[in-house]
């Protein structure tokens, strides 16, 4: 039989876990209304994202209420300091689903994506989406192995994002400046959604071995770095 | 007299200051760096950055201890989750400035500003510097109205963001797409720079009132919301 305490540490995870899939949802649906410039679509994302926040909201308030009661310390304590964090996350992950969508709504009736870079962005909402329904997986199960896998595949995001990018430094780009300020921009909140999922899983990781997760994937394989625009 | 625990508290706060201080510096010099394309400059702002993150990580270690320790309740614990919040946000801001110097690294030895777009930029550079600079004061201050006023600044600076989206988008434009990318990515920078500063002094207002900075600000001047690329 779990305590009230322990209960309402279970609720805050499900929240996280709820959080993540809103906004997996959102990503994947915004990346559909991109590239189908379906209006209806992008509002509808717009529209939910306003779930997302309150959700973040009642969570916080949940945690900071638990701190306040039952002053918990050691493991305990770093759980709900870390879901804060995780909260934080996703919130933001959110907003970036929420922009591509904008993007959607301020192309309307024309696509923000040129039909040669359809495959590409894509291929980076789906691997968006994956990272974060094997996020929300890594809070439910707190399986490191697959936290570490999250990592593997942002290097797939970083991959596509330099696609993204040789795309638009080709010199047979023909799609114009504001086009190319679009994709830029877009490849960014992907690029951003993957860092937010990746930093969810890593935090789990924390939370279970006590290790910060690139020691541990230092001592498992080498990361590549990925050349290309820094940070972008 | 103040007993250990309100040291500590304070301790935490001057952290934040400091870090305040030294991303404000950081985005200052990344700025001057990419300028006057001075890869030294650039590196040394990247190189500083650690420094950013092992406050950070000082920072955030000696909340979780007091938390753990003291058990503060109300308002007390109301501050110490609120300082792990700014130190997010500060740390973030480092990164960006990072980002910014990344970028002349990049480029170096050519300038990844054209010179028809310095001044937007450099006012971009100085404007995030002065809100940080106001946002360390309203940490110390914990002055409410001075907290308002960077909303206020931040308008300014969606204003410059502008500027620069109509130069990309401006027919005339002619330094390509390499650079059109990187103009992107700089304005998304310097803006989402100055959204964590704003970040920070909401922080302190929703710490002093009990109420979120928005719903004040609400009380005192509607927001005229800026058009233009959402969320760029």
């Amino acid at each position: 039989m779990r305590d009230a305490y322990h209960e309402e540490l279970d609720s805050i995870g499900e929240g996280l876990v709820e959080m993540a899939r809103l906004v997996g949802s959102a990503i994947g649906r915004a990346t559909t209304a991109m590239l189908d410039a379906d209006l209806k679509l992008a509002e509808s994302v717009i529209e939910a994202d306003k779930k997302v926040d309150d959700l973040q909201h009642d969570l916080e308030a949940r945690a900071i209420a638990l701190l306040a009661r039952q002053q918990p310390v050691a493991t305990d304590l770093r759980i709900v300091v870390t879901s804060l964090r995780m909260s934080a996350d996703l919130e933001r992950s959110g907003d970036l689903a929420q922009h591509v969508a904008k993007l959607t709504r301020l192309r309307f009736p024309e696509r923000a994506v040129p039909r040669d870079l359809h495959a590409t962005i894509l291929e980076m909402g789906q691997l968006a989406q994956r990272l974060m329904a094997k996020a929300a997986e890594v809070i439910i199960t707190k399986d490191v192995d697959l936290a570490l896998q999250l990592e593997s595949d942002d290097d797939a995001m970083d991959l596509l994002h330099r696609t993204l990018f040789q795309h638009l430094m080709d010199d047979r780009w023909k799609h114009g400046i504001e086009t190319a300020v679009d994709v830029t921009l877009l490849g960014r909140y992907y690029e951003r959604f993957a860092d937010h999922a990746v930093s969810v899983a890593k935090r789990v990781v924390y939370l279970v071995t006590g290790e910060h997760a690139d020691e541990l994937q230092a001592d498992i394989q080498p990361v590549q770095p990925v050349a290309g625009v820094e940070g972008a």
